[in-house]
This record gives C-alpha cells, sequence and structure tokens, in this order.
C-alpha cells in the first residue's frame, strides 16, 4: 500500500537492486512544464557521492514514460523511472539470515514470509527516496508561491557538520541529524479539521522517509514545558501576522499565514563498517557481523530535499482539493 | 474530510455548542461485545471536572444509534452520538471579530469563509474528541491482545503533576504536558513500506488531536545526536528482542516485536484566564480580550486516553488490512 | 465500507427497525443555504403512501446535527438523521431461519456470522434510501447548473403504470419498472478517463440503490448490434453539439457537453402478498413462507430521486476534484 | 485519477503513441508465482492480429520491473511496462482540429486545455487495456478458486459471429458484440452492502473499459417488466442454491452463492474505413474525415479478457478486505 494523496496521488516502486524504482502521479493538473531536467537540482542535491555518502554512483535523472507531452504534464498520470545501472547484490545476500540491526531486514523476511527481495533492502531502501524527492519536484510546481526549504542544521548533535561526518568516517561509524523545514507563503486556510490536518498530512509523509525518529511543529516539545500565557501566539494585524510562532504557523490543523517550521530528526546510518554484534538466524547463535558494501556515513545530509518533497506532495493534495 | 482510515475507517462530526459531536465507524468486524457502558472507563479518564480540568458537565456515554444489535457489532457502520447538554454559547460570541489566540477562531473564519460556527470553536473544539476516544476503544477491541497505554509523565516540564496544575490555576494560567505512549503486544509485521508505516499511521492520528505539537519514536530527537554503533539495536534472539530499543519498536515502518513507544507534547491550554492583548477585528485596533467561559488549566491532564484512542484507530486500520 | 467518494464522502448508517437512519457527508463546501424543509420535495417524491407503495409512515424530514449553522453548510461533516418512528418488528423476527427470497436475509446471515441486525433487513433495508437521497439533494446543489432528473417511464413493461400497480395490488404481487435519468448542463470535461469514467462512477453509486438490475448509458445494449457507421455522433458545432446521442453525452469517460440519459432497471418489490416456496433453515425442508408486514407493490415508484441522489452524488465527487 | 481499489489497487498509466502504457499494483499479497509468461494467456486472448482486430503488431508480454523475486511476488509494488514498439503517429496529427466522432478526441482536448497527448488517443486509448488485462491476470490469481469468464456471444445482433466481422470489413464499417461474463465459485458474502455492492465495484471496473455502455446483472432489463412472484429466487437448500437465479447470484450486493452473470454491450469500433461527416474545428465548418490509420473491425472480440480483467480487479478488492 505504497501510495499517498487522495487527489495528488503518489504511488512508489520498485526495488533498491531490480530493473529500477519509480514513480506513478496521479491527479496531477495538466499544463506544468516538465522534462527530465527539470528533477536534476532537487536530485543531485540528494544525490550521493559528497562527502559523508555513499559512493554508489547512479545517474539520477528519470525517465519520464508519461504524463508529459510536448514539455508539459497532459493530465494522464505521470510516471518516471530510475534505472538501477550501479548495482552489485552479492554484498547482500546473506540479509535473511544475518539481518542487519536498524534495518528493516528482520520485519521484511518475517512480514512477507521470505518473499521479500532481500538486496540491498529491496522495497525498504533509501534508494526509493529519489523516486519521492522527484514526485515532490512537480508537487512544488503545483503549490507555488507557497516555498518549502529543509536544511540540515546539526549532525552529530553539533553544527559542525562537516567535521562531525569525516571524524565519523575515520572511525567507520556513522551520525545522525537534525532537519529544519519552513514553508513560506502558504496562504490562511490551508489543512483540514483534525484528522486532515497539516501536522497529520505533513507527519505521514515525511515518516515515509526511511530513518526519521521525530518531528515537531513550531514550539515542539518546548510547548510541554511552557504556560498558555507565553505559549499563545498574540495575532497583531488584520492578515493574522503574529507576534511570536510558537504555533509554527499551524491552528487547528489549518495554516494561518505565518512561517510554518518544523524539526525532524534523522538516525544515524545503519549500516557501520564497525563489527557488530548481533543474531545469526542461521547458527542460531549471536556473532559478528561485518557489513561491507557502500554506505553513508551521514544519510541526513542528502535528506533535506527529500523532506521539501514529502511536504510538498502532502500540500499538494491538500491544496488541489480547493 | 474529516475521516481516517481505508478499511476502519472513522469520521467524526458535529459541533462543541451545537445539538452533538457523533462518529461513524465504517469496516468494523461483527461480533464484538459492545454496549454504552462498554465506553465507560475511556471516557471517564478523559472527562471534564477533574482538578485542572474544564467544569463543562457532559455525561459522556454515548447513544449508540446504528451497528449494534443485542449487544454485539453487526458488521454494519457504528455510529455513536454525544448529545451536547451544557452548553451556554453566550461566552462565544465575539470570537469572529476578536479571535482567541491559539485557537482556530481566526482560520476557521478565513477557511470558510465566516459560515463556520464559531460557537465554542465549532467543529475544531476539543470537545469532538470524546467521540474519537469512543471509536478508539472499538479500536482497541480489533486489535487485542495489542495494548496501548498512555500516561502524562510531566506538566510544565516537571513531574509534579499536581502541583504544577495548582499553581497555574491559581495564576489563571495554563500549562502544557508530556504524554508517553507504549504498545506491548503488536506481532512482527504491522504496518507498511513508506507511506503506510507506522511512524506516518500514528503521527497522522496522534497529531489529529488538537494542542498535540511533536512526536518522537524510540530514540526521538536524541537520534539525532547519536552515532550508529550506539543506536544501533543489536538482535539477540530468533523473535527478534533487541538488547536496546532505539528504533522504538518500528523498523522501515514494520513492527519489530519489540515494545512500540512514542512521546506526545501537548500544548498549554490556549484559553486562560488572563487578559490576553491580541488584534480586535471590529476595531481593527490592538485590544485587551478576556476569555470568561470554562477551561481547562491543563488539558494534556485528559489527552491520555484520546492518544491512546488515536494510535489504536491506526492500528486498527493496519490490522484488518490482513 | 458503506461510503462513497474522495472529496465529497457520503458515509449512510443505520437500520430499518433500529434506532434511526443517516448520513454524514464529509467535503461539502461551506456557504451552501439548506434546512429541514430544504429536503422536503424529493424526500416526499420518495415517500411512502401513494398508491402501490408501502403504509410505512415516517416523518421523513431529517434532523440536521451537525455541520449547518445559520441555515448554511459550514465546511464541516454534515450529519443527517432520520428517526424510525413507525416500526413494527414482530413481522421480521423468523428472518434469520426463513429467510426471505430476494432479499439479503440469506446473505447477511451468513456474511456476518449471525450478528447482522435482522428486523425489517437491518442494514440492508431501502429504508436507508431516504438518507440516500437527503446526501443527493445536497450534492444537487453543488453541481448547479447542471441538472438531473429521473422519472419512471415503465412498470411490468407498460407504460400504463397506474394500472399495473393496481393488478398487481389486487393479485398481492409486485412489479418492476423502467426508470430514465437525465442529465442536462453539465459542462464538457466531467469524469476521468478511465477508472473515474462518468458511466463507471454513476453505476457505482446507482447499484448502491437496492434492487437495480440493469444500467444502460445512451445506445446502450442496442450497440451491442449497431454499426459504427451508424453509432458514431457526428460532431455538428464548435461546442461539440452531436446529431445523434449515442453516446448518451459521453466519451472516454468524459462528459462531452451533450444531454446524459441512461436506463435503470427496477426489479419487483420482493415482498409479495403471494405465498412463497423455500428453504426452511429451522427445519431444513422446503416450506411455504408467508409475508405478512407492509410492502411496496412497486418501490420502482420511489427510486426516481434516489437515482436522481446517486447520481449527484457521483458528480459531486467529480465535480469537486476541480 | 486513474486508479482503482482500496486494497488492491490497480494505476494505469501511459498513452497509446507514448514510451509505453503500464500498471502499477499494489497490495498484492507476497508468494504469488508470476512471470512474464504467466500473463501469455490472456494477453493472447486480447491480442491483434485476428481476424476482424486491428493489425498493429505489439509483443504485448509485460516487463516485470518490481515487486517480483526469484519468480514470485513479494508483497511490494508490482510495476508492468508495455513498450509501445510499433508506432505510427503520423496517421494522428490532425486529431486536435478535427477530432474524430465517437472517440474521447474532443474531450480531451478541452478537458485538458489543449496539453492532452492526441496521438493514437494518448491515454484515452484502447492500448490500456492490455495493462488492465496483465492486472486482471495477477487478481484472478488472488480470488482463485472463484472464476471468472467472458465471452462474445453475440456482433452486430447475431450470433454468427465470423461472418458479420467478414462482412463488416468488406463494407469498411465496424460492428458492436454483446458480451457474457460469468464467475462461479464465489463464496457467499463478497460485497459489501450500498455502495460497495458486487453490482457497484463490477460496472465500476467494466465501465472503465473504453466502448462498454451497459452492463445487466441476472435477470437484468427483463426484471423491469417481470413479476416478484416470479423474479424472486427461491432457496432450495441449506448451502442456498435457487431454483432460478434471476438475481445473478448477488441479493443486496452480496454474493449468494450461486453463478454470478452479467452482460456488457460493446459498442462498434469508433473508427471506421468510410468516410465521416463531421466538424472541422481549422475551418469551422463541417467536412469530410477520412480515418486512415490501422483498426479493429469489431474489438468486441478482444474485450472478453479485458471484462474478465475487470471484474477481478473489483473481487480481488473485496476478497483482500477480509
Amino acid at each position: 500500500m505504497n501510495s499517498f494523496g487522495k487527489i495528488f496521488k503518489v504511488t512508489l516502486f520498485g526495488e533498491s537492486h531490480g530493473v529500477c524504482v519509480g514513480v506513478v502521479i496521479n491527479g496531477c493538473p495538466e499544463g506544468i512544464r516538465l522534462d527530465e531536467q527539470f528533477f536534476a537540482h532537487d536530485l543531485s542535491r540528494r544525490k550521493s557521492g559528497v562527502t559523508g555518502t555513499t559512493m554508489r554512483n547512479e545517474i539520477d535523472l528519470p525517465d519520464i514514460i508519461s504524463g508529459v507531452y510536448n514539455g508539459f504534464t497532459t493530465g494522464a498520470p505521470i510516471s518516471l523511472l530510475f534505472r538501477n545501472q550501479d548495482v552489485n547484490s552479492s554484498d547482500y545476500m546473506q540479509i535473511n539470515h544475518f539481518p542487519r540491526p536498524a534495518h528493516a531486514d528482520f520485519v521484511a523476511l518475517k512480514k512477507y514470509c521470505g518473499f521479500a527481495d532481500p538486496r540491498g533492502g529491496g522495497h525498504f531502501s533509501g534508494r526509493l527516496t529519489v523516486a519521492l524527492t522527484a514526485a515532490g519536484v512537480i508537487a512544488k510546481e503545483i503549490i507555488k508561491p507557497a516555498q518549502i526549504t529543509a536544511e540540515l542544521i546539526e549532525a552529530n548533535g553539533s553544527i559542525d557538520i562537516k567535521k562531525q561526518v569525516k571524524k565519523a568516517a575515520q572511525q567507520k561509524d556513522s551520525i545522525g541529524g537534525l532537519i529544519d523545514c519552513r514553508i513560506t507563503k502558504l496562504p490562511v486556510g490551508e489543512g483540514e479539521p483534525f484528522f486532515d490536518g497539516l501536522e497529520s498530512v505533513i507527519s505521514h509523509t515525511v515518516f515515509a522517509i526511511p530513518g526519521i525518529k521525530a518531528i515537531a511543529f513550531g514550539s515542539g516539545f518546548r510547548a510541554a514545558s511552557m504556560k498558555g500565557s507565553k505559549h499563545n501566539d498574540m495575532i497583531i494585524n488584520e492578515i493574522g501576522t503574529t507576534k511570536t510562532n510558537h504555533a509554527g504557523g499551524i491552528n487547528g490543523g489549518i495554516s494561518n499565514g505565518n512561517e510554518i517550521y518544523f524539526l525532524v530528526a534523522v538516525k544515524p546510518t545503519p549500516s557501520i563498517g564497525l563489527p557488530q554484534h548481533t543474531f545469526n538466524f542461521s547458527t542460531k547463535m549471536m556473532d559478528i557481523l561485518y557489513i561491507e558494501g557502500r554506505h553513508d556515513v551521514c544519510f541526513a545530509l542528502r535528506i533535506p530535499p527529500v523532506v521539501e518533497a514529502a511536504t510538498a506532495i502532502a500540500l499538494a493534495d491538500l491544496w488541489l482539493r480547493k
């Protein structure tokens, strides 16, 4: 059931070491300018190769295989394919009897009764976020002039991010990170009360990104230790601008016209170079697992465009209901 | 669009000062024992009247108006009604020209072009959580033997909760709180990869509760400053038990058989007894707003059964897909 | 799963001899004028009491219990309740061991393992079409200026409808009927290719009406024996008017601006005064069933406003996607 | 919004003369044996090349690009691609200014404001039924042991089908046909009351097939002219077998264990060799349209496996809810 949305409906498919990963977008309006290059900016931000990220080398521009004609969306379903070209599955053949800690190997094995594709995490791979990011590129066009900007503001608890990555790489370890995301120019009135409130739909799509552990809107966890007299955002003019913005731009699940902002915690990359002591399902004993292959030291570095995409997809679906 | 679920579909309706609030549950299996008293336990936990919560006095047992016959669910849609019996709307008539800070008054006015029912927050009122809680009572039956337990562990940043409430009441102020929620006995394999992962659907329904600002699964925001070698949960036996549980019982969006736990931040009650300086849309000037009426000092006290309900609804919908 | 729609979402609930039947409508725009009397016209067309229909006497105006304020829809979910006031269940107590032919008694018993409410057909009762009709009244407002008109054009195969009804009543038998439905002023472009084509969504909601056996758009079954040179509708002007209208106003699932029309077959009322030879599940032998109670001779007489409502619901959901 | 299903979710994409057509299937259980050859039987039944059908020569076996591993479904989304290899678009370049009668050319142009891909009907092309048929092949596996069999029983109103096709071909005309579809071994209890009744969901998917004009379950239109005493199907034993089967195996939207059967009318192929008098949007005058290209004389010949597929998809989605 890997799909999201009622009107702008996004379906992800594919496996890390299969033929491809891809996405079908249903309900995208016609007339949006679109070609392969259109995706280049966000996909390169997500791309592997920069310091601290995996050496896997994918071209990462989609084949547009439906829904676009003469450079514009047609209103028909849009399908984007990313061929897997740099695949080396031999690294992963042991997954089903020696599941990697903090990966989905064990749950995939159990949930799908041994039928899941284990190679490189199969359908659970972070590789699918390339397709998610591409869908977000289209979603961003729909919600214009609203704009979404995410950035990594901390890694391993420190703002000196490069240093942290370098150090962790030397230690054959991995580190987590903290992402700040802001939505500007979103009109008053986006979102629905209760089940389709902005926090509900944004958190829904953001937690679809592998490795996200927490999300906090506006004052976030600080709200729990605040008083109402301090937390309440006083309205100061007719367009609803507030003096403070503890609400993070959302009241009752609905945008109030102020900046929306939220923080997202990304866990450290589960694959690390260090040996790990974990259960071996073949021998039925604890054992030392060595993960070879190629891995991000800090995959949080690549997540900002993915958070933007997830957010844009959530907003586009609400946006098109009007 | 106030509904959630694909199989176990919950739709909330009603207004704070209208005839009633209620819920329709579509897709509930037949044969579950159910009568009005069945709801008493969770509804009384949510109930007003205890120290620090509003004086509003509702009987708060639902009328079961469809879907139950001879004390058992029939498989047809279940409808529950909560009549509003203790309504005093005169307190709220100024809402549209003098919106209360941190409430949905302003966004409701704008979103619905002046047609929203403003009395007591209308459809945005926390009153609707009584219906949400009742739906959760049914959902909890479906997911047995899995069990969900939420409790308020801090208010105003302190574990001495009663004292904080008392002090805030004396100050005519309000305070926020921190809720801990745990799911036990959930089998391995619940949840779907990406868009219908457990974190996605649980956060979706939990953020549907008014006043929630943040959610953190497992290690939560601490994950952002941790190393992989520390964060990775080593598997220690054949059923997938892990030595640590930073994952919070979820990998790749799927339950791994360990306890699921998450923290939820509840903001302080927006209605406070203290005067507030905010914009008056009649005079188009800043003005002093006095909120009379009845309010919770710490509505977080009432939220644990609502968090349990929201979680149970999310799980029941996944559960019934199998 | 008794609900329909992605944007204009209609959920039916209730049982024939329970407290009430009702409907929740999610996604209705704000600002539509609405009060109880607003439903009177269509509900009286559907009403019992006219010759050939059951003597059951219901007031049949809904209680509006949410979503309307000061006479206008608010944008929040609208709930309508029809109390069951003239219920006599003693007639129906034998249903579970002596299921009535052509009713849902047998399938309800099996599907819900004996838990279904059997009284008067329970949730399967035609009584629920009162709620469907009311939802249609609101849907009709949304799709204005498009208009839907259905009428019974034949009963028992004859256009002399009154005579047929009278004769069947004398014979303690029942008769079926043929309904013609037309949609005018629907703009070009409603409907989606393939799965959400107009025929797909209209037939979906129309077959939700108990007792409908067939639907035919435009040339209908005659198309099967026609040649392309005859069946093709030549376009004669810039707005797409066609010389003939074998397409019934729909091409590729999309409205083409011409009148949409379709025929619907309604089966004879399954409950008849004549004794029926059928299986008795108590004695496990064939037996004679006498149905007392009150029944329509020709319930097709009451179905035109229900067909209009079903059609309007389908169109409103497509309409609001734009 | 070209998708169907709540649990077994099918999304079609692609254009007649684009890169490919395809389908993504979400929610298919793991462990179903599947390879390219698996689709050969139904796809060859739908295939072009037989007498009376178009000369377009497509290989018509899908590339399985996700969701299958080692010859079995994995539980992840399944994507199937059909490359368009025999495309000749020059025939179709005039479509936007000279829309073909009985095609979707005119509505596509208007609905998508000129952005739709016009080549060969673009996304509206019957070519997409190859993907629909492939999805049906998988759906059929899910609903086993239930079986669906459709066949063309008349063309141009006659059971001598070959003769009719030959004659129409000589006349450069086209003919419609009548398809009979039967479902056997479906257990009692499939379908939901009202909106998700079997007739509703089957007609929904069957009308998604281009060119279907009517559907009739059981007694169909004959029901409209029958009496209850004749139409009612007497139950004759404990498993619910009925003496007659006017209900077509469905009561209250639910399967009753008897054979389900329905008739479907297919219109004559809209593209014919004969010249057609229709409106030219360039000259804004009536004009003679000559359609060259390759066309089916009687595309109804190819529709039986597509009807089976549409039916199987509807049933699989209901089936998996249990």
